[in-house]
């Protein structure tokens, strides 16, 4: 998508082949536009970890070039998978890709091609599901006079892919239409991934959109001023249940306590065919309780992290939570939308509910 | 209530029937303790706008100092009432203490003891909320073992009356009693009178507590790690629809998709007798949109306030939602808990009912 007037992916190769991948450090965002190596599986590891790089596609594109460059390095593929998988444990595309990449390695595959493979399937998938989810925004613009009023929660955008994202494709392919949305922007709290990379990323394609806080999306659908809820999801159950964002939940119930639509968009490779019940089965990744304690900014030029609580404060920090399907209005993937439940998925991936 | 071994209120003539108030200056909470004299009315009305003080019984207790300043100053009543309740226009204590004060002007009173009796009435009421608030969490601790789990959102606390606080009142009661009390504090962006201020005064009365972000609250509910939500208000109908912070519906809503209880504690003070539908009827403040863009934290000593969004990201800043009484166990006030609606409050306060 656009910085500027150039065109950028997420990530790419330094050169053909070469084990050093390049990332946009997204810790930088939205106030410095930084290009950092990753020079092995070390860095690679690292960088997922602590959040260089982060959303659904984009983890598993990075720890799939990752799984390159363990076996360019004469690395057991089987600890490599291990050392990736534990960064991020709610991640289902980080789990995806590295189990793609052992299966490659074990077909005897080229892995610099399978990696570039994955990358390049997730932006297809993710143009594909902009292709099906903009409909729904066309729909209301069709229906009555002023913008089409979109909440999104968390960063679902090119940022978290290879390229479109998820919950933005529908809104990105519809601005570029010529359809009038706007978008009412989570913070998202405690990374702030709205506030710092969702807001960057629309601000940058030039679509409208508005900064809100996370308490904010169900005084503006109770004033009937969303439209549409459309969201990510870092795993979603073979039942439809969406693990995503913390904070996600919330919206909605929102949105069905105020007739909004709430959709979550995704490539099929985040949806864990292996398990129905989401709150019983998801797991929750637990972070650094130092990003509730804190916030990070700009101030004079230095990205600072002050602290907000008082000194000595304990703080929980739970990164993600689980949207029962009974809540989701659809599911967009790359094959189209669904219904949130095994009916609705079973008629667009019926490979995944033989036998 | 107590600051290290110090018993403290929110504010106090700086002598008997001085026209200064000294306040404690939140905005330095809970970085730095710091009393500020307000020597007018002027100060007085810009710090409830600024926020110095803030809370739905110490905006009421100031404005009544207010206008004892202001008839001190031979200022007109009501003109100090115009000034003084537009500077948040959602609190319901703020027009309550003013119209209280220019009755008492009207029949002669004295404006230095009225003004004294609101506050003592408001830390009065209080501390009846915690009596008639405590039993709930003393039936919770006394069905099983473990801490009882409290949920709260923003600043009910003794910092948001004159003492003993609102939606705190039962939780420092039980604990003071020996009950086992453990507290989720929603941080409550975009000004964080949570993790500022309900951090600070729990922790200053030894009471266990826990900040968490605002989006955190849904996942623990659906984890049965809460066992009650306890909130205040700034303004409820006489239907009992409940207006408080913004976010505070989105935690109704998750308690009622989990069976949690979910009490709003206020004075009567806070009850608008003249609405009913709180959605249409409570106005919502919108305040500085400076405040969802930066984030006020401690760095070196200093209190910085740095950039979260891009440089020219748009923003709202809605700084209330209304939490409709289908959503509300119950309504815990100076007299006793209510249902959340006009029986329950005829029943508690019949004269409010009589025409």
């Amino acid at each position: 998508m656009r910085v500027g007037d150039t065109h950028y992916r997420t990530l790419w190769p330094r050169e053909e082949r070469s084990p050093v991948l390049q990332i946009i450090d997204q810790r930088q965002l939205p106030h410095h536009f930084v290009v950092a190596d990753l020079r092995d599986i070390s860095d690679t590891a690292r960088a997922i970890r602590d959040m260089y790089v982060r959303g659904a596609g984009l983890i598993g594109a990075t720890a799939a070039y990752g799984m390159y460059q363990a076996a360019s390095a004469g690395m057991d593929l089987q600890e490599a998978g291990n050392l990736l998988t534990a960064t991020r444990p709610t991640a289902m595309n980080l789990q995806w890709a590295v189990a793609r990449m052992q299966a490659a390695a074990t077909e005897g595959k080229d892995l610099y091609t399978e990696a570039m493979a994955i990358a390049d399937e997730d932006a297809d998938w993710c143009r594909r599901i902009g292709e099906h989810g903009a409909p729904l925004l066309e729909a209301i613009a069709a229906r009555r006079s002023g913008p089409v009023n979109i909440l999104t929660h968390c960063n679902a955008g090119w940022l978290a892919f290879v390229d479109h994202g998820s919950a933005t494709a529908p809104i990105y392919r519809a601005h570029d239409a010529g359809i009038d949305v706007h978008v009412w922007v989570d913070e998202t709290r405690p990374r702030n991934q709205g506030a710092q990379l969702t807001m960057w990323e629309l601000m940058e394609h030039g679509v409208p959109c508005t900064l809100i806080t996370d308490n904010a999306g169900g005084h503006l659908m109770q004033h009937g001023q969303v439209d549409i809820c459309l969201v990510g999801s870092d795993r979603t159950t073979r039942a439809g249940d969406v693990g995503n964002k913390i904070g996600t939940y919330l919206k909605a119930l929102a949105a069905g306590d105020n007739d909004v639509p709430f959709y979550a968009a995704m490539p099929s490779s985040t949806i864990d065919w292996s398990i129905s019940d989401g709150v019983a089965g998801i797991p929750i990744e637990q972070r650094d309780n130092d990003e509730v304690l804190r916030a990070r900014g700009l101030l004079d030029d230095d990205i600072v992290e002050p602290l907000l609580a008082p000194s000595g404060a304990k703080a929980a920090n739970y990164a993600f939570d689980v949207t029962p399907s009974r809540l989701v209005t659809g599911i967009i993937t790359e094959r189209g939308i669904s219904d949130a439940g095994e009916d609705g998925f079973a008629a667009l991936f019926p490979e995944r509910f033989e036998n």
